[in-house]
């Protein structure tokens, strides 16, 4: 069976009005369309626990700092549609851009604290972006639950806390990242790849995987943690590291590990940014939880 | 019969679950208490609309610009109950502090342009707070339609915009402002008013009613629209004008009148903020409209 294709906001509106009064629990995944098996961990999820399940695909241009990127960003309906209705989604809402912005926008949400570092230092605007569709798309599908990917730990952060702050009655559901065989997170951009990229793509994992064992393995020091995965990086004279930090659950670099931290980076090969982030745990925390 | 005092979130919405599993539409009445006839009109306005009639009470730390003002701002939330019983209203929210901000706000809604001037210019954050807390009330209610006056014609214009920008699904009901016989816009803060302030108060009204004038018999140069209310409010020198201006639908102050223009003021009184404003329609326009 095929998904439904919902292209106007009072479409949904109707679709999901009748979804409640039968009492399903509504499910929402935000994505920007070229789905793949990691836009598929969410929507299995949402499967699991929602009788109605809507996916959003919209490439929402308020979010792109580059105008560029923002055009060569891939667009391919109808695969994502049948992605969708292989895995039983009940709806997908592709809104033309005309329909989600009418008129300029002059309203906005903002999370300012948590966008200051990180990916929002690099692409200036861009959580302000997100912040805003998000809000936008669950004030037209008004889920219950909404699904997403632990791959954009800096988005999931702004999207968990703009709930929180601004008591949106949603429930944000974070779902581990799905990765590639050799470790790549799984994202739209890594079909930009050239075969040589790509063979080089999984040093960032590594990196990141080399800075949690120095966690594990007892180093305080976020310096020496970062310098671990850096050096790993190194050995991949293709990649260009933007960002690689230690941070807390405000998405603050920390100088020193305490508690459980997030390893973060945002690199490039050629023309393609990839990111990746991996949460890791120090091992006196955990000696004093024997329970875990 | 009394009306319900909610004063946890969790109330809130098991209250608005039951009245909308009842069929009941919902409308909500944002205040910050110590309610007045201006006030009255928005919730009987409510009540002819809505099977279930909810008012807020709350004094909003965040869109006060100066603590002094916020913290001598009354409270009265008994006065305010009887005053809504005789209204026959369903539930009354008057939440504390801690209960709308459990920790420092990390999320804000803003609508920078409509925002930059009026109020907005002499107010810093006023309106982003106003913005922030009618989104968190809107997103705890879940109302059907919300009811804002006209007097705070600034205020109402953001939110409108908030709305409409983030597809809320509230309806934004404006109700025309509540006078005195001699013409003050009903406030809370008239209460603030001397004996003699009082007497002098309504000069902001007749000079907005003076520019009126002006409007209607066809001035179009803005400027000499506010000589015509500055030369009336300059015969009470008690009164310091904080802004007087002729502005579009987006607040903006416009050099030429030209349709419908909204005339707008804030004065002091001694200790004592006051605000009012007026829409009116240059006569060209409205000679192209024969039917009204």
């Amino acid at each position: 069976m095929s998904a439904r294709l919902l292209t106007t906001i009072a479409q949904v509106r109707e679709f999901t009005g009748v979804a409640r009064r039968q009492g399903h629990v509504i499910g929402c995944v935000p994505t920007m369309g070229d789905l793949h098996a990691g836009h598929g961990a969410l929507i299995e999820r949402a499967r699991t626990e929602c009788g109605s399940v809507v996916v959003t695909v919209f490439v929402n241009p308020i979010q792109f700092d580059r105008q560029d990127d923002y055009e060569r960003y891939t667009r391919r309906l109808e695969g994502d549609l049948e992605f969708c209705a292989a895995r039983s989604v009940d709806a997908v809402f592709a809104p033309a851009v005309e329909e989600m912005y009418p008129e300029p926008m002059a309203t906005f949400v903002d999370v300012p604290d948590l966008a200051r570092h990180l990916c929002g230092e690099f692409r200036p605007g861009h959580f302000r972006g997100v912040a805003t569709v998000v809000a936008k798309l669950f004030h037209i599908v008004q889920p219950d639950a909404a699904y997403f990917g632990e791959k954009d730990a800096q988005q999931l952060a702004i999207i968990q806390r703009m709930v929180r702050d601004l008591n949106m009655a949603v429930r944000i559901v974070p779902v581990p990242t799905v990765r590639e065989p050799d470790g790549l997170a799984m994202s739209s951009r890594n079909r930009r790849l050239s075969p040589e990229e790509r063979a080089a793509a999984p040093v960032l994992y590594r990196a990141l995987r080399a800075a949690e064992n120095a966690v594990v393995t007892g180093e305080r020091d976020a310096a020496k943690v970062k310098s671990a995965a850096l050096g790993v990086i190194a050995g991949e004279p293709a990649m260009r590291v933007e960002y690689l930090e230690v941070v807390d659950a405000m998405m603050q670099p920390v100088a020193e590990v305490s508690g459980t931290v997030r390893l973060v980076a945002a690199a490039w090969l050629g023309q393609t940014r990839l990111i990746d982030n991996l949460a890791c745990e120090d091992q006196r925390r955990r000696e004093h939880r024997p329970g875990r």
